[in-house]
């Protein structure tokens, strides 16, 4: 299949990357600044635009990787033009209704992981959810998501949503816990990397427990003590309601489970 | 060496089967309850007792880990009574000085890691930080965290304050966005186990990225129509107050970066 990308951010390089790997062919990269369109396309030896005009016309999939709020606008100027092709976006919030009275086959290809430029991820294990406007393009949909998942899962545009929501949670929020961590740290040079065994086994537990089973700690004990005495240490009023946030919540929700 | 654990809580059991392992004589566990005692005991073959009156007099070393609250009045009763042992505590925020003018010979061995009891644990990575009142008893606890772990890190009160701090950051919030994801998942009878190479993952990548390079998603892009949206989705106001500091707190994070 001939795939033109439209964007070039870590979600694209690395969803191209792996589409190519599986033996798809990626045309083109579109993106508003030649420069990161041509970074990509380098890696994948084909072309590079940053004219919504010079995008090639009658490729099989578009696939749409751009920021939520331009997806509309770009999506209006393509779109019409290419009445044949399937357009997709990869967004965890955007409604695949996007696309509606734009596009004749459209839909969504969804890979729920955290993607760095400078990090190799291993696309098999990315859980890729999927929803489509109709059969054929659900088909085609599901052909390319398996060439590179081994987890793809039909999901509608709601349900959609909730996993991105919950992967804020599982990810962003969690490696902002570890930046919180750091930052008392650099206060002592003490190296981050001495966390490392207790980052990976916290990671690494939710495998064989569940979340609740798995907390300890001061908070889920309510050791008013020792939750007071860290609150002196914390320097700035913000982290300081994250962490009294956190104490409730954890203690709420411990409470529930007894 | 022949050593009495006063505790018998996720550290004590991890903690004395680790030393036991390691060659050390675990003579008896203390518990208030004399169940929970008899439990370890029982792994380790040795004695069980709920007296603090039965305690073994002139143990080598007696290893306190227990809440912390308990802590000093236990050791009141103890030290006295055993002049020429060393006296241990496992606890991040609790002062060597616990013991001062208790005891002649003390210290603090503390194993930064998330003990529970259904999951076996390495020690051998686990980070040791270890302080003593003198120059022989520094030398015995580093003997013993040595035979466990090849991480053994002397540390002063203070700075012991601070790691605890961090491990709270870097292992209980975690573990609570974890579990915040758990229940946004839960409302649509979603798997968390498909959250797992997400998980996985974004523990993995600070390995090789700083916590600052590693984020991703719309709050580092102080992306305010996902934001609000997700926003509407958190059906607790807790969790959105949560939500809501973690989006200023993770864009004035990376602002500050640039």
């Amino acid at each position: 299949m001939k795939i033109v990308f439209i964007g070039s951010g870590n979600l694209a390089t690395h969803l191209s990357m792996a589409l190519q790997n599986a033996g798809e062919e990626i045309i083109q990269i579109y993106s508003r600044t030649f420069c990161n369109a041509n970074i990509l396309a380098e890696k994948l030896h084909c072309e590079a635009t940053n004219s919504i005009d010079e995008v090639f016309p009658n490729a099989d999939v578009y696939i749409f990787s751009i920021k939520d709020d331009a997806l509309a606008s770009v999506a209006t100027k393509l779109c019409h033009r290419n009445p044949k092709s399937l357009f997709l976006h990869t967004a965890g919030s955007v409604p695949m209704a996007l696309f509606e009275g734009k596009a004749q086959h459209y839909g969504v290809l969804y890979p729920m992981q955290t993607f760095s430029k400078e990090r190799e991820v291993d696309f098999k294990e990315i859980p890729c959810f999927i929803e489509a406007s109709d059969k054929e393009s659900l088909a085609t949909i599901h052909r390319l998501a398996e060439s590179i998942s081994e987890n793809v899962i039909e999901t509608s545009s709601e349900t959609r949503r909730k996993l991105h929501l919950a992967a804020v949670f599982a990810c962003n929020m969690t490696n902002h816990c570890y930046r919180l961590a750091e930052r008392v740290l650099e206060e002592d040079n003490i190296d981050f990397r001495l966390f490392l065994p207790l980052i990976k086994e916290t990671a690494n537990k939710v495998t064989y427990l569940s979340p609740r089973e798995a907390q300890t700690g001061p908070m889920v004990r309510n050791d008013k003590s020792i939750i007071d005495s860290q609150l002196c240490l914390i320097t700035d009023k913000r982290t300081q309601d994250i962490y009294r946030l956190f104490a409730e919540s954890i203690y709420e929700d411990c409470k529930r489970s007894k």
